[in-house]
Order: C-alpha cells, then sequence, then structure tokens
C-alpha cells in the first residue's frame, strides 16, 4: 500500500465533498440577498449550473484545461477523460478529476449573482455552457494546465483567487453590465437599493460558502501530508474573521449602520482574498489580508453601484472580482516568500500584475463575445412584465414561498 | 499502527458523519415540497426518524441484519452490540455500526414524506420503529448481513440502491395508498396541484442530501485504499447531475415548464439510480442511468399521481421507490462486471431481477401489515378538521412560521 | 513520512471543519427559536462572534489557555503564536491551533442566545470579546492547558462538557438576568410565551449541530488511531437520539403535546449531556445519560421560566449550563473507569463536583463583573421602543424578511 497516495487522495476526496457544499451557499446567499418573486428562477439557476458545469467539464472541459499542453495556451486530449492515466500529482486521478469538476462550476455561479432576477434562463445556461467548457478551463490551463502564464511568467494562484474568482467576476461585470440594470433600480440617475428578501437564507450561504472553503483552499495543496495544507486552512479562517469584522467596522464609520448584507459579504470578500496566497502568506499577513478585502469590497460595491451604475444584486463583482483580484495582487506583497514587504522586490508583484491582467482581459472579451451572441440570437433579458411580476411565476410557473 | 486499519475506520466515520447530514436534507426537502400548515408535524417526524431508528437499530435492528445468519434468513446476535468483536470487514467494529445505524434511519424517513400531512402522529412512530427494528434489517441482512440473495443468487446492492431507497419507496407507496390522499388531492377523480410552500429550503435540502450521498455512495466500499470508493464518487455527481438536466428538458419538453420540484427531483432521482451500482457502472454509463433516471422519475410521478391515484406529496415512491428499483436493474445492463451491453448476457440481470422483486414483495407485504395493524388499533388518519386547520395547529399547538 | 502524525493531523482538520459549520447551526437555532423582528441582529451576532472569537483567541486567547503554565492557573506566552513549535500532542500544532480557535468561539454564542432580542448590539460584541479573550481561555486553562483543575484535582472534562458548554450556560444565566426579560415575557408575574418565529430553520439549525457535533466530541481525542474517537462518535449519536425521545415523550406526559421546540432542544441537551463524557461512557450509559438529559433540560427550562423568572429564548442556559453540569457530573456515576455504578466510589464524582463548581462560581463571577462594567459603561439594554418595534428596523435599519 502506496500510504501516502491514499491518504492524499483520501483528503482531496473529502475537500470535494466540502467544496460540493458551497453550491448550497451559493444558493442561499444568492437566494437570500434578491427578492422574493425570483427566488424559484434563482434555484434553477444554481442547479443547472452544478449539472451543467460537471457534465461539460467531464465532456470537454477537462481536456481543455488539463490535456497536453499545446504552446502554452490550450490542452488538447482526454475528452471524457479517455486516456486518462491511474494517478496524477501523487492522488489518484479520478479524485484530481472530481475536485477539479465540483471547481469548475462555481465559477459560472458568480455570474447568476450578478445577472439575477432580469436574465433569460435560456441566456443563462448558453452562458453557463460556454464558461465551464471553454472559458474557465482555458484561462485555467493558463495558471494550473501547464500553460504560459505560470510556466513563462510565473504567476500564482493558489487555490483561484484569479482563476476562479476574479474571472468569474469579470464575467459578471460584463454580464451585468450587457444586461443592464433592474426595472427601477436607478430613479434619476441615482442607484435605489432593492433589498434582499431572506436574510437568515444568505447568512446559512455564507457560513456554508465559509465551510466549505475549508476544502477549497486547504484541499488545492492536493497534499495532506504538506504542511502548507493546514497553513492554508488557518489563513482562511483568520481572513475570513478579519474581513468580515472591518467591513463591520468600516460600515458603521461610513454608514453609521451595522449593515448586515455588507457584512456577510465581508466574510466573503476576505475569504476570496485570501484566496490566491492562502498557502504563502503568514497568519498575520493573512489578518491584514481580511482586514483590507473587507474595506475593498465596500468601496467596489459602492463604486459599481453608484459611479458605473451596474446593477449586481449579490456584489459578486465586488466580492469575487475586485477581491480576488486584490488577493491575487497581494501575494506580491505579503508572500513570504518574495513578497515586497518580505524582501523581495517587485519581481512578484509585477508577474501577479501581468497574469491578472492578462486573465480580466482574456476573461472579459471572452464574456463580452459570448453574451453578444446570446444577446443576438436569443436575447439577454426577460420582459420588463416578467421582470416586474418575478420570473417565477412567469417564467416558473410556480412561487416559492405559499402561506408562510 | 495497521495503518489501512486506521485510515479505513477514519474514511468509514467520516463517511458516516457525511451521511448524518442527510437528515437535515430529508427534513428540508420534505418540510419545502409540503403545506406550511404542516411543517412542524414533518419536523418532528424526521427527528422522531432518527432517534428512533438509531435506537431501534442499536438495541435489535443491527442483530437482525448482521448477527450470525440463521438459516439465510435473519440476524441472531449481539443484541445491543454485546459479544461485538473489535474489528469487522477491516474496519472497527464500532464505526461499521455507526455507519449502518445512520443509514438505517434514511429508509422510514422515506416513508414520511409519502405520508406526509394526513398521518397521526404515533401512527407513523410505530411504523418507523417497527421499520427500523425488523423490515429493512431482516432485507438488509438478506443483501448484506450474510442472507441468501447475495449468497445464493448473487443479488447486487452496492450501496442501497433497492436495500434502502427501493424498499423505503415501496413501503411508502403502501403507506400512501393505505392512509388515502389528502382532502382535496382529487376533485372529480383528477389530481389537483398542491405545492410546496418553501421551494428554497426544498432546494437546500437536496443539495445537502447530494452532500450526503458522497458519504452514502463512496462510504459503502468501506475502504478508501480501494480505487472503488474515488470512483462510486464520480459516478454519483454524473449521474445527479445528469438526472438534473435530463429531468429539466423533459420538463420543458413535456409540459413547456422548467418546473422546479420535479427538477430538483430529478437530481435525487439521479443520486437513487446510481446508488445500487456506483462502483461497477462506467462514467459514461453513470451519466446514461443519470438521464434515463431523471426522465422516469417525472413518468412515475405521472403515473402514480394520474393514473394509481395514489397521493405523493414530495415524490418519495417515484424517486425513491422506482428509481431505486431501476438502479439496481441497470446493473444487469451497464455493470462493466457482467452486464448485458458489456457482454454478460442476461445472467446478472435476470438475478437484479430476482432480487429487487424479493425484496419488493417483502416490502410491500410487511408494510402492508404494519400499516393494517396500526390502522386497526390506532388509525393512520388525523381528522379531517385537523387535517384543513394543519396538523401544527392541532397536533402540536403552533405554527410554523410567525409574522415573516 | 510520520504517518500517524499526519493522519491524526488530517483527522483534527476535518473535525475542525465540522465544527465550523456549528455556527451555521447555531445562527439557525437562535434565530429559528425567536421573534422575526430580530432575525438579522441574531444573525450578526453569530457573524461577529466567530471573527471576534477567531481573531481575540489568535491574538491573546491560545496564550492564556495553552501557553506555558504560570501556577496553575495561567499561560503566559505564544501571543499571536509566536514561538509556536511544529507539533503537539503528536499533531501539527497549526491544526490544534484551528481547532481550538473554531472552540474558542461556541461558548460565547451560547450567551447571545440566552440575551437573545432585547441586548445592544455593542454590548454583545465587548461581551463577546471579553469571553473569547479571557474568560474561556483562563477556565478551558485550568481544564485542559495544564492548569490545576485537571492536574491536582484529577477534572476529567474530554469535550468541554463544563469548558464550554457549562460555562457558557452560566454566562448566559447571568448575562440573561442583568438585561431582564423581554418586554410583555411577565404579565401578573407570570410567564408568557414568546413562541420561535421559524421552526424549520431551528430544526435546520438542530441538526447542522449534531452534524458538527460528531467533530466537536471524536476530534477531541486528536487522535484517529484510538479507538476512544470512534467510540464517542457513537456515544453521541446514541445520546442525542436517546434525549430526542425522552424529551419528546416527557412533553407528551407532561404537558399533553408533542412540543416541537422541547424536542429539538431535547437533542441538543442529549449532545451537551454527553460531551464531557463521551470517552469513557458505555453506549448503554449514553443511552441513560440521553434520556435524563432530556428529561432535565424540561424542568430546567420550566424552572427558568417560571421560578427564576429569567427569560432565556432559545433555552441556552439549561440546554448548556444545566446539561453541561449534569454530564460532567455524570462522568463519576456512568464512567467505566472509575464511576460509581462501575465500583470506583465517590471519588471521581467528587473531583467532579468540585471541578464543576470552580468553574461555575468562576464564569458566574467574571460574567457578572463583566456585564456590570458595559452596564455601567454602554448599557446592556436596548430602549423599550426599539424593542417593541425589533431590533432588525431600529439598530440594522433593514428587515429579516420581505414579501414572503
Amino acid at each position: 500500500m502506496n500510504t501516502a497516495f491514499i491518504i492524499n487522495s483520501m483528503w482531496v476526496l473529502i475537500a470535494s465533498v466540502f467544496v460540493f457544499l458551497m453550491h448550497a451557499g451559493f444558493a442561499m446567499v444568492e437566494v437570500g440577498f434578491t427578492q422574493s418573486k425570483n427566488a424559484v428562477n434563482i434555484i434553477m439557476k444554481n442547479f443547472v449550473t452544478v449539472s451543467i458545469g460537471v457534465m461539460c467539464y467531464f465532456f470537454v472541459g477537462y481536456s481543455i484545461m488539463y490535456g497536453t499542453d499545446f504552446g502554452g495556451v490550450i490542452g488538447t486530449d482526454m475528452l471524457m477523460l479517455i486516456g486518462k492515466p491511474e494517478e496524477l500529482n501523487g492522488i489518484s486521478f479520478d479524485v484530481f478529476f472530481f475536485f477539479q469538476a465540483i471547481f469548475a462550476a462555481t465559477c459560472a455561479t458568480i455570474v447568476s449573482g450578478a445577472m439575477a432576477e432580469r436574465t433569460k434562463f435560456t441566456s443563462y445556461i448558453i452562458f453557463c455552457l460556454v464558461a465551464t467548457t471553454f472559458i474557465y478551463p482555458l484561462i485555467g490551463h493558463w495558471i494550473w494546465g501547464g500553460g504560459f502564464l505560470a510556466e513563462q511568467f510565473g504567476f500564482r494562484d493558489f487555490a483561484g483567487g484569479t482563476a476562479v474568482h476574479a474571472v468569474g467576476g469579470f464575467c459578471a461585470l460584463i454580464g451585468a453590465y450587457m444586461v443592464g440594470p433592474r426595472t427601477g433600480k436607478y430613479r434619476k440617475n441615482k442607484p435605489v437599493a432593492i433589498p434582499g428578501h431572506n436574510i437568515p437564507l444568505g447568512a446559512l450561504g455564507v457560513l456554508i460558502l465559509w465551510f466549505g472553503w475549508f476544502g477549497f483552499n486547504p484541499g488545492s495543496t492536493l497534499d495532506i501530508t504538506s504542511s502548507v495544507t493546514i497553513h492554508s486552512a488557518v489563513t482562511t479562517l483568520l481572513s475570513g474573521a478579519a474581513a468580515t469584522l472591518s467591513s463591520l467596522v468600516f460600515c458603521c464609520l461610513k454608514y453609521k449602520n451595522p449593515d448586515a448584507p455588507l457584512t456577510l459579504n465581508g466574510a466573503l470578500a476576505g475569504l476570496v482574498g485570501i484566496t490566491a496566497g492562502a498557502n504563502e502568506i503568514s497568519y498575520v499577513g493573512a489578518v491584514v489580508v481580511g482586514l483590507l478585502s473587507g474595506i475593498i469590497m465596500i468601496l467596489s460595491v459602492e463604486f459599481v453601484d453608484s459611479k458605473l451604475k451596474i446593477d449586481d444584486p449579490v456584489g459578486a463583482i465586488s466580492v469575487h472580482g475586485v477581491c480576488g483580484t486584490f488577493g491575487t495582487l497581494a501575494i506580491g506583497i505579503f508572500s513570504t516568500n518574495g513578497g515586497l514587504l518580505y524582501g523581495g522586490g517587485l519581481k512578484v508583484l509585477s508577474s501577479q500584475l501581468i497574469g491578472v491582467m492578462v486573465c480580466g482581459i482574456t476573461a472579459i472579451t471572452l464574456a463580452f463575445v459570448t453574451f453578444w451572441f446570446i444577446r443576438f440570437f436569443v436575447g439577454l433579458r426577460v420582459r420588463e412584465q416578467t421582470e416586474i411580476n418575478g420570473l417565477d411565476n412567469i417564467e416558473h410557473g410556480i412561487s416559492a414561498y405559499i402561506n408562510l
């Protein structure tokens, strides 16, 4: 018996199961922070995301991401895992795929939140299909699959601060921009708050996501025998906690109000913020990254809402896009392995900057093209009457709640 | 230190904990898909199921299922685990019991969903007691405990497609039939839809169940050193995803409506469908089993509702009974180890057919006898006035929700 | 590779993640069992508890609890983990800290439940800060950190029946007493029932807590190679199940009503009751401890409510304080290692009694001093008008639910 192989495979299996529950977390966060009349639609999108994500990644996506590299740009074989090896990275190949497949779906989920409450169900399905078949796997290949970003630029992204969160957030930005704001969101050019309808469910979602993050980050080492695995669990805990507090305090200072949705999003901001560097940022560094993430997220939410005038019902652009980017850059500053504050100069920071820009521009471009085609052929937006009456009654013929 | 023993015991412990959370999943699914006036009653049934299930299985059930075999029919010793060994199947005996005890309660839970909203609380408790003391352990003995089905007929049921789900589903069929439909369910002999009251909670329940299934199926190997464990995690993921999509598409084609409850039940159908053969069906096979499960479930729901005129509020008969049966038979077709499509002829299929028939007939008979006695001595059904006002107010003196 | 070190570290990592989800459980229980107008406030308190708990414990609390012992009373070094070793108790130091940090926050959470619906947000935050920086770590040091209770008196508390639950419950008693009952709770000196607003969420919370308890208790061995780990998983299951049933039956006998909140709290009572002795009480003993816990909890709830006239909205004093104390004493009776029933005489029981009294008096004193200062400088209670309108609208400017 190869003990290390068995133990590590077991660890990745368990971590994957933790990550799977994040889909319940995303669903509850998105439902809780939007209006009751669209809750069923959001639920359905989340189920479709998991299912299409897994299917597309199995049939094509894995191949693009981890197939034999072609020119540093794209993977080329193992469609439907045909020709798969027994073992990869010291663990069972199958469990590596399992972990990756569950990961893949999370990227698209981020977009569903930002486009909630006015996007056509079929249009989202098509985007989800493209994202999990092509967009995420392509960029993922550059970072983790032997592609040019990691190999030639030394770009570092431990658990997907860029590959999952920033990419998801940038796609969300484009999607939310192209579908336009919800009816009534802007009056006389000023944003109107449209509060979420079920804060307890949203809070449950955040805590479930936090739970899942302990699979997402520490699981990314694929190696429980390494002390990095546990290190990244602790940084995940500290950053999430610090960001919760900094966003709460910042809310109180800025708005004189301990705002619940912003504080809950603060926890997520801290978790996203530490994702890229959870393995190489110190404990105190993780606290600092968390504190900053919580504040940056709030500033970004306000900027997106009031300046860009892009309507993002759940704050996904700020939480995932902005904090994912920040966290990726933060490696250049806080990494104990070559970060600016640890005497490494600007080398790491500059390669992080290049990497995040390449991924950002690619994600934005591919999302734009995809949504443009969808808008052209199918249309992005539901009718105004559907939006006003709620997508649940019109698109799904059902109400989320009866006689509560 | 016996490393394999320790690692495998640890794995089964963790898998059991995953399975435990399924009770939260069942509770939320059953609550979400029924009416708000009966939510507390359903919650109480779920708590009773876990508790009675664990107690009965500890005191008697385990003994019947895994005690020393008598004539291939029933286990005979180890009441209250007296005389238990240190080790069993290469793992700690105690963890084997832990896993089995948590499993045992799931079978009865299935019945509570199908009989929801009109069954007396005490009547259900009595059935639950009989089911976890005798019905499930007896049939379980035939399949897993050294009994005649596995030993003489070569019947295969990896993780309980028949032992748990089909048996639960058949008991549910009898229970729902004998207690009769909810008042107002059939008007002029046509079924009236009684929609669930809290779809977000129901959806959360489905995702929690899916999470728990990664303990239910992969845990059933009791052996993390075997590649089968991870294989069955991947087939569970693929089948659930495929079934979600097939039921969604089938809904849209058949009813011109992306129906939420049916899609969510689709996910469960795929998970039930792969349970019996998760270890020996290929990845592509798992996708096919999932696709079929999602469609079969919808056809069955319609058949039970419109033709049999049996009122099953949450679709438990179709999800667990029909898809559990289908998945057990599917081994005969899709198993890479002797399935019809892999050149094995009809041998496996026929032994699967025999096994599922024996279990089905037994479950139906025992459930009928049990419910008949309950009906005779206690009565199965609440008064019409109680049903109309809601079981929560009348039987439990409380409302599930206040001032939402 | 040191296999035992790796496997045990992995086990504690996973157990910690299970325990983390308990914060979602606590949040849902407290939300579900209180009024809808205060749900956001409760959510916010739970997020603050996790975050402050982790931060305070990282910066100071760990040091007091597990730093180099001074006089058997207090730990003295390792602020911010400076000077931490690689390894502790045969596992990675970092994972030991991770487990302890997540534990730390649960103690304060108990208090938030008992003081719900009328306590100032800032006042609770201050208490939480003191509790996780000082109160819990100090008492924890006496029991687990090399302090006098364990070392000199042989006090036993396996997983925190006293260190977490009784201490939390005693602090809750003082807090609830000092803040006073909710407006309208007592009319003509008689308690008025103020029912919880969302029983399904509360039930979900209980089941999530039960799930997390399988990390809380079995994780406390820090050693998966020991059979005690699995033993304590089984006792946790049995005691929880037995207590659910005994509280249900006792409710029916006493109030002629299968009361849902009391039955759900019964499950928690059984889990708390077995926490101190989960490692050394037999399976049948665990059933008995569970049965008694369920009944004791109900008697205590009535006593606190009607005789003491202390308003504890969620029953935290009885569930955690009383059952934690009972469970700690139960070791003296039921322990297979020196318990009264196993021929050990009164030796263990008396040292348990001393330990629980020392901890109880200390917790009560420290909580009283802390709340006294808070009351003096900040005030404990919101204005009556805030309480009547709900803390959500007034303190947080938001409603938990909209348009359900």
